[in-house]
């Protein structure tokens, strides 16, 4: 048997807990897999493997028949504390917490090495959606260059309820409450946060490099509303908070923002709660990968594939890296190259303005506003431009990153 | 240094050659691979490389510094003997060659595990896009209980070229021969032996068992007409030619036809050469996983993707196996869950014929011709009514599928 642990009886934790319980006869490793200890603060006593619970960390980190630990609590403490303890004991350790994989991911992948075991975290990024692995393994004859992604379902179904119903910002944040599709207090989700960590996994995978989230420039869709929506569509495009990677000759652009991409895009028909993550390989060319972002089960599954593919490693350290750098490889993201949607109150001062700030460019107008696109340019370029559009008394009530393809 | 050899250097083995000399820094392995061997009956000499190349395959099988042999010839004689005889060489193989792996996977995977090595072909389903992997290792945790594929890139070219630009089945295959994407005789597409294939590897991922092609019902797209597209536009349809695998109690269907699916399926988005694939598992829900379905470089990335995961697993082989099984486990395509639309020569005694036959099913017209769809039943049953609608003298033009989500 492989005696496994699981840290945290939340929704994952139950998740995986289920997942292991109902799946069995998926694989051979599934079969011969037991838990034996979950870790919980609080009491299950009406649960039939209530007996399986303590509160305990030392019981588990000590018990030499324990070989795989899933830690599914969430948080950098004790989460970090405990995963350390765990591959310093040589237990192999699967996550599905994206905030420990961002911040010390390079740190607890170079104990694993240096023990031969394994840290897996399929489950962090993209919640059941196959990514991590196939980018590692699939995709290990590409230079991966490019990473589009929606990270975030509660911001895309917020976002697609804006888009597919008219409501409003705030009135799309309650139905995703009411929904469990947002926590209380939804600031990780609509300010970006929850993106960012999972772009920075995506790019430290993609260079081999530490990407700190920290020097991720990040911004949410709390300023996004109904009218550019409405003035996006008009123009062919849907809004959607993208996680966006690039790789350049002399270092690499990293950005979480709201952006316009053209509806035939494949991204743009990623709806609701799902996730979609859109992938440039030198050879491979486009591919995307598409499914629940999160969610108990499809968590879950994740989580429990890494400690089958732990079980099926147990005496190998897989080739999942990244290394601490000093090197400065993050430009400024000022320097990326895109186009700008720019919406301004609208009057002839302000048509002239924009014609002699951006040159000829199609304005369409509704009510009191007007918005136009702006070339193809240099972000910081653009949004000086449009600063100076401010300056000559032009209200400009949004301005969005807009996708260009090449 | 890992030493290897390719077999066949058409379109995908050049593009082998070419992947592994130019993504040396996207591995470890990659910078420790080196190319021995090249087995084609031609002569390259204007190539740098052509002192690699030799028409005897002994020279290859019997050289023991050669460890993974990537087959890229197609067909299958004599890549079967070949890939036999490396197995029992000791030497691992990858291919993208789906014929042999869908006649012979069972085989050959048996023979690969005996000897402790490995057998991939990520690059048979899917080109380069991440399938195979994703199927057996990150949805290790799942009962794979339904796939849905757009799996043959020709045929999605001919169908799209048909919904976008209006062109009929003759000169959108015209089209795809010019631009390379159908072959001089193009019946393994457009006919469905292709997407037949894949499927049945597919399947037999799915299932762990061998799933004959031969018992396979297949259908291609020779009988779809312009006028077909536009009614199902109108119905809010596209027409795809989809790979069907469904697990049910007592066995499975899989089948190979085209299929009208709603326009916001996220299959429906798929257009092009490109390939998706749409799969559901107990507990991740809906996957979606879409690439270049075709083509040297993305097929090539796969296959050397499979080569640096055998020299990765150098040593051992990986849980990736099917088996051969008298038991009939392959359930009638007939007793299929679905719903038909069917086209008529409409006159006012065909539409009392449908109703009489169909109930109140909506009937839509243009010119001379009449369409509507049935209500979900068996796909026996439906048929069955369609030929009574012809027995009653209506002259019935075409019946295509219907995919109809739960």
């Amino acid at each position: 048997m492989i005696k496994v642990a699981i840290l945290g009886y939340g929704t994952v934790g139950s998740g995986v807990y289920e997942v292991i319980m109902n799946n069995r006869n998926s694989s051979e490793e599934a079969k011969r897999m037991e838990v034996k200890h979950i870790l919980d603060l609080r009491d299950f006593p009406e649960l039939p493997h209530s007996h399986l619970f303590t509160k305990d960390y030392q019981e588990i980190v000590n018990d030499p028949e324990v070989s795989v630990v899933a830690e599914v609590m969430g948080g950098l403490h004790p989460a970090y504390e405990y995963t350390k303890q765990a591959l310093e004991a040589g237990k192999h350790v699967v996550t599905s917490n994206k905030e420990l994989v961002a911040t010390h991911g390079a740190e607890l992948l170079q104990l694993a090495r240096e023990k031969n075991i394994n840290y897996m975290f399929e489950a962090s990024v993209g919640g059941g959606i196959p990514i991590i692995r196939p980018l590692t393994s699939c995709l290990a004859a590409n230079d991966i260059y490019e990473i589009l992604g929606i990270l975030n379902g509660t911001t895309n179904y917020i976002l697609t309820q804006m888009i597919s119903e008219g409501d409003s910002f705030e009135d799309a944040l309650k139905k995703a409450q009411e929904n469990g599709y947002a926590e209380r207090n939804p600031d990780a989700d609509i300010l970006g946060y929850d993106a960012c960590r999972k772009i920075a996994i995506l790019a430290s995978l993609a260079c081999h490099k530490n990407v700190d989230c920290d020097l991720i420039h990040t911004q949410g869709i709390t300023e996004i509303t109904l009218e550019d929506v409405e003035f996006a569509s008009r123009m062919g495009y849907v809004i959607k908070l993208l996680g966006c990677f690039k790789k350049l000759e002399d270092g690499i652009i990293v950005r979480v923002s709201p952006m316009m991409i053209p509806k035939d895009h494949p991204l743009a028909g990623v709806e609701s709660v799902f996730n979609g993550i859109f992938v440039k390989g030198g050879a491979v060319g486009d591919l995307m990968f598409y499914g629940r972002g999160a969610g108990k089960l499809p968590t879950a599954s994740a989580v429990v594939a890494d400690m089958i593919d732990s079980a099926r490693n147990i005496d190998r350290n897989k080739p999942l890296i990244w290394n601490k750098t000093e090197e400065n490889f993050i430009l400024d993201y000022k320097e990326d190259i895109l186009a700008y949607y720019v919406r301004v109150k609208g009057n002839e001062a302000a048509k002239n303005a924009i014609v002699s700030l951006f040159g000829t460019v199609e304005i369409i107008s509704k009510d009191e506003t007007a918005a136009f696109m702006t070339c193809v340019g240099k972000d910081g370029d653009l949004t000086d431009a449009i600063a100076k559009l401010a300056g000559e008394g032009v209200e400009v009530l949004s301005a969005i990153r807009v996708l260009k393809e090449d």
